[in-house]
């Protein structure tokens, strides 16, 4: 049964406090990629929490963050620096600490989302219905994963995407999938800067297994979504020399894109 | 004829030199977009350049930068915070002011880069011989245009992406060019950075003109180019809500990816 954002799992795992005016966040164990190595989407929610507390305006539309190294659960401080702030937009830097060493650093638009019909938009992906694609919760992510995100995001993949599960990967490093919050609360732009980052590296499906370390992640939020399923897609450009690029695009249940993300990794070792 | 990178137009023009520990740079008002208004990749070069002075690291792979507000010319200072560093990698955050408020923040990612062939590429798209095509030094850029930068960067548009020029937009929001600096000088990983915002902005050819300011722009430089002309493409996804992105692919004369971006701008007035 649907929950309201207040009490979902999503949400009281980002959650943001405040504390004689600092400002902190207890990162959940649970949100991991891998042993004790939190994922990196969930950590960018983190840093856009705080960087709407103190701005004009309610939601993230752009996300540029540097991962400086990989974070573990426990409590980090979060530092934001305004920049300049206008009617339409506002500029600000956070810095998320664990406590005293700088794990993130973000570079935050804030803006005021609408859900308008877009004025020119690029097609939707067909993919099989939900009830036809591979829940990621059952396939296997190779040797030695421990992924317990999976537990809190409901991925379900495109079976044409999901070849490397059964020991035949497609050879196109494309992923796509039905994304939603395992617990049923409904997507906001934070759950969108999460999904902009979840699916399995899609390297995978060109055989290259194991953790694909970001080194910088752009997401843009570009509308508020619509409640149920999004459909996610990521898709790698180049593989050269050690380093990775990844795409995602999210559509909501309507077929609107509602965020796309960019990101330099490091090839699995 | 060609000349080195130290005499190049484009390397005085973005210079960054040291003055008693401290990074200046005078912008020059030449490499303008429109009246008074610096074009936001020769910006970025220049926060560039400034990175790499204090790194371990000779070449930027990922700029993630905020246009805070519009630069125009004149003498620039360069903080740079240094993030973590390794043998691989490092990070920093450069802050380009103008002299006291800040204009642009960066977050940089150094590295050193190779030209190894790819192990997975995207396919080159085929567009016409570079004499086919259209300099938009002749091509009209529409009312009250002053684009100083199509002076310093030689841009040849594929004619069926410059319809707009001849007042008939292809309709399809896509740019598509060969790039080289109007000098001969040999691209750089910081001319890169450049050439991933060079071209008029995309939605020009769905007939949306006038100026896009950007919000946000990410570039990721992928390997050192081979002389010659680059290829480069920009697409627009979306245009919703008074915002629109932009996505830039460029080759080197190989048929190389060399650099991508992605940028949040906003729709034009």
């Amino acid at each position: 049964m649907p929950q309201d954002d207040a009490t979902s799992q999503f949400a009281r795992a980002s959650a943001v406090r405040t504390e004689d005016g600092a400002l902190f966040a207890d990162l959940d164990g649970g949100w991991n990629v891998g042993p004790g190595v939190l994922n990196g989407g969930y950590l960018l929610a983190v840093a856009a929490r705080a960087a709407v507390i103190g701005s004009p305006h309610p939601h993230p539309v752009a996300l540029s963050a540097s991962y400086l190294r990989a974070t573990g659960p426990g409590e980090v401080e979060l530092f934001v620096t305004p920049g300049t702030a206008g009617r339409t937009l506002a500029h600000s830097q956070v810095l998320l600490a664990d406590p005293d060493t700088p794990n993130l650093s973000v570079q935050v638009t804030t803006a005021t989302l609408g859900d308008t019909a877009a004025d020119h938009a690029v097609p939707v992906p067909s993919i099989p219905p939900v009830d036809d694609c591979l829940p990621t919760r059952t396939a296997s992510e190779g040797p030695g994963s421990e992924v317990g995100i999976r537990e809190f995001v409901d991925v379900r993949l495109d079976p044409s995407t999901a070849g490397w599960a059964r020991g035949a990967p497609s050879g196109d490093p494309v992923m796509r999938g039905w994304v939603r919050l395992a617990d049923g609360a409904p997507a906001d732009p934070f759950a969108l800067a999460l999904f902009a980052d979840v699916l399995p590296p899609s390297v995978w499906s060109i055989g290259m297994f194991g953790w694909t370390p970001t080194v910088q992640l752009q997401v843009l939020v570009r509308a508020l979504p619509a409640p149920g399923w999004c459909l996610v897609e990521a898709r790698t450009n180049e593989v050269a020399g050690g380093w990775i690029d990844e795409d995602y695009r999210v559509w909501d249940s309507t077929g609107r894109l509602v965020a796309q993300s960019r990101q330099l990794a490091r090839t699995p070792r």
